[in-house]
C-alpha cells in the first residue's frame, strides 16, 4: 500500500496554494517536485484538466465552513472551535465504512454516490448524540489510484459533507497494489462533532409517554449488502440492469441498490432546536430493534407499530427472493426507517411539522411505555 | 464488507457495560441479542476468554484520559474538551494508514506492533502543528475477522495511543470477504488534537539563524515499504528470517523491517514547553527534503548536513541491493531521522538536553539560512 496522498486543510480557501511553493533541492543541485500536501495534489490534481478534478475542487470548496483554517500547519487539518457557543463543549467522534455496497458501485462503475453513504454512516451517529457535525476526514484504499475515480469518490464525500453541513477537512488515499485489485476500493471516514454537555442526548432523558417518530429511509441505506448481494445477485441470479418497480417509478435494480443513504443530520439538528428531543436512534446494522434498544433506559419499552408504514418494495424483494424470516429481516435491514426520534408527547405534532416542512417523510410510529428496556415491534406493515 | 463492530466510548470505564442490557424482543416474542456498541463487543469479546482479548481490554483501559466520557451517547465516542486550558482552541485532525509494512506483519504473523506504526503516522502529524493529541479512532478492514488477530492489532493501536498520551476513543472493524483474503487486513486511523491558536507552529515562525535538530528514527518507520519489499524480498530474494547486523545487534531482517515507528508526540510536546520551537517536520513519505520543505517560509533555506549522522544499516542494505540513487533514497526514506525540530539558536542546547534527557537520540543537524524556501542536503553521511 503505497502512500499516495495526504490531504489536509481541504476545506480551506488556500487549498492547492502549496503547489506554487519552491521545489526543494538535494545536495546534487537537482530540483525535485515538492511533495504534495493538500487534498487536490498528488494522485489527483497532478492529472489536472479533467472535469472530474474540477468537479471535486468545487465540491470540496462547497463544504468549507468559516472555522476551517488555512494550510498553516500543513501536516494536519485545522478547525477553530467556537467556544463562545459552548460552556462545556463535548467532542463526539465516530468512524465508519460503507460495507459491500461498494461492490455494487464498482460493478456499476458509478463512484460519485458512495461518498454520500459514507458521510451518512458517520455524521448521523454524531447527531444521534445531539452533536453538530463539524468536520470529516476520509480514507480511500484502492488497488490502483485512477485520478478520475478517486475524484469521483471524493466528490461524493464532499456532497455528503455539504448535505450534513460539515467541512471535508482532509483525508488520505492509499494505493494497495497486489492486495486490492486495480478496480477495487474501500472507503472509511471519521467525523468530529460538538455538543454542549448538558444537551447530550442519552437514554436517561427518555420517559414513559414519549412519542417515537420515524423518518423514512431512502432505501436499503448502507447495511445488509452482503446478504442482499447473496440473495439477489448470487442465488437469485438477478442482473443489476433489470428494471424493477418502486412505488410506480421504473428503475433498474442497480439504481435501487445504489440509492444514496439519506443524511438526517441537518434535520435532526433542526428538530433539537424546535422540539424536546429525548434521543435519536440511527438505524444501521442491527436494524430497528437493534438500534432503538440502545437508547432505552431499563424501565421502559419502546412500542413500534409496523402498521404505521410500508417498507419500500426492495425489502419485499430481498425477503421473498431469499425466503428470509421476518425477524432476520428486521435485525439486518432498516425496513424503511433510517432514523428515529423520541420526543416528548406534547412536542410530537411540532416535531412532525418541523420534519415535514423540511421534506422529511416522518410519522408517529410508536410510543414509550413502562417496560424493561426492550423494543416491541407490533402489528403488520401495510401492504396497500 | 460486512459491518462487524462499531466501537465507541472505548476508553471509558463503562466499556462493555452495555453487554449487560436487556435483549430486545420482536413482535414474535423471541428475544434477540442486543447489538454490541462498545469496543470489545461483537466480533471480539463475544469470543471472550482468550488472552488476546483480555490483553486488549487492559490495553485500551490504559489509554483512558479523564476527558473520555462514559457510554452515554452510544453512537459516538465522547470527549470533554478542557476549555479552561485554551482561549482559542484549534482542533487539529489527521488521517493516515501504515502502507505495505502491513504485508511484512502478515508474512511474519506478528500483528501487535503495526498499530504502533499507525498511531505514529497520525499523532506525529498532529504534534507537528503544535497540537496535543487528544484521541484517536481506528478502522480495521479484513478478509475475515479472527478475534485473536483483531485483538492483537487493537492492542498495538492501544499501545501507540498510550505512548502518545491520547485516548483510543473508538473504531470500526469491517469484514471484506471476497475482497481481502482472510489473512489480509488494512488499518487506518484518525487522530484529533488541540492547540491554542497563537501557538500553532507554522513556517511563519522560522527565522534565519534557527537551528535544525534531528531526532533519530527507530528504522524505516512506515514509508517506502513497496520499494523495500521489491528490492529485498522480490528482486533481492532475501528471506525475512535471515540474520542481519544492526549496530552490533544480531536480528532477523523481519525484525528489522517490522521495528515499530518511533512516536515523538510526548517528546515534542515537552520540547514546546521547554524551548522556543519554531516548527516540527514529521519525516514520512517524501523523506527529509520533501517534509522539511513544507515548513520553510520562502525567504529561507534549511541546510541539513548529512555528516552529522549515520543512517542505520538497513538503509545501506536497501540502497545497495536495489542500486538506488541517493536522491531517490532521500526522497523515499527517512534515512534515520524521523522528526526535525527547528528551534531558536539560543534554545538549541536546552532543546537537545530536553530530548536527550527523555532518551531521544537528538543532535544538531543543520541551520536555517537566507534562501528561497529550499532544503539543501550537504555533506556525506559518516561511514564509521
Amino acid at each position: 500500500m503505497t502512500h499516495v496522498s495526504e490531504r489536509s486543510g481541504a476545506g480551506s480557501s488556500q487549498t492547492g496554494a502549496g503547489g506554487d511553493r519552491q521545489p526543494w533541492t538535494t545536495g546534487t543541485g537537482s530540483p525535485v517536485r515538492r511533495r504534495a500536501a493538500s487534498y487536490l495534489d498528488a494522485g489527483v490534481s497532478i492529472e489536472a484538466g479533467d472535469r472530474a478534478v474540477e468537479l471535486l475542487k468545487s465540491k470540496v470548496k462547497q463544504t468549507r465552513r468559516p472555522e476551517v483554517m488555512g494550510d498553516l500547519g500543513g501536516f494536519a487539518g485545522l478547525f477553530r472551535l467556537d467556544t463562545k457557543k459552548y460552556r462545556n463543549p463535548i467532542l463526539a467522534s465516530s468512524t465508519d465504512g460503507v460495507g459491500t455496497k461498494l461492490v455494487i458501485a464498482q460493478q456499476l462503475d458509478i463512484h460519485d454516490t458512495v461518498g454520500i453513504d459514507l458521510v451518512a454512516m458517520v455524521v448521523d451517529d454524531l447527531v444521534a448524540c445531539g452533536a453538530e457535525p463539524l468536520f470529516l476526514l476520509d480514507y480511500i484504499a484502492t488497488g490502483e489510484v485512477v485520478p478520475d475515480k478517486v475524484a469521483e469518490i471524493g466528490a461524493g464525500i464532499a456532497d455528503g459533507c455539504r448535505y450534513a453541513g460539515c467541512a471535508l477537512l482532509g483525508g488520505e488515499t492509499a494505493e494497495h497494489p497486489g492486495v486490492l485489485r486495480p478496480d477495487e476500493y474501500d472507503i472509511s471516514a471519521t467525523g468530529v462533532g460538538v455538543v454542549e454537555e448538558s444537551e447530550i442526548l442519552s437514554s436517561e432523558r427518555v420517559e414513559v409517554g414519549d412519542v417515537v417518530i420515524a423518518m423514512r429511509a431512502s432505501g436499503l441505506h448502507s447495511n445488509g449488502f452482503s446478504l442482499v448481494r447473496h440473495v439477489l445477485l448470487g442465488a437469485g441470479r438477478m442482473r443489476l440492469d433489470v428494471v424493477i418497480e418502486d412505488f410506480g417509478r421504473q428503475r433498474t435494480l442497480g439504481e435501487e441498490l445504489l440509492t444514496p443513504t439519506k443524511i438526517y443530520a441537518q434535520d435532526c439538528l433542526k428538530l433539537i432546536a424546535e422540539a424536546e428531543v429525548r434521543v435519536f436512534a440511527h438505524v444501521t446494522g442491527g436494524g430497528i430493534p437493534g438500534n432503538l434498544v440502545r437508547v432505552l433506559p431499563e424501565h421502559v419499552d419502546a412500542v413500534v407499530n409496523r402498521s404505521t408504514w410500508k417498507p419500500q418494495p426492495i425489502f419485499d424483494l430481498v425477503q421473498s427472493k431469499g425466503r428470509i424470516e421476518a425477524p432476520e429481516m428486521e435485525a439486518t435491514f432498516n425496513m424503511g426507517v433510517g432514523m428515529f426520534a423520541v420526543v416528548s408527547a406534547e412536542d410530537a405534532d411540532r416535531a412532525l411539522a418541523t420534519l415535514t416542512g423540511r421534506g422529511v417523510d416522518a410519522w408517529q410510529a410508536g410510543e414509550i411505555v413502562e417496560g424493561t428496556g426492550n423494543v416491541q415491534l407490533v402489528g403488520q406493515h401495510t401492504r396497500g
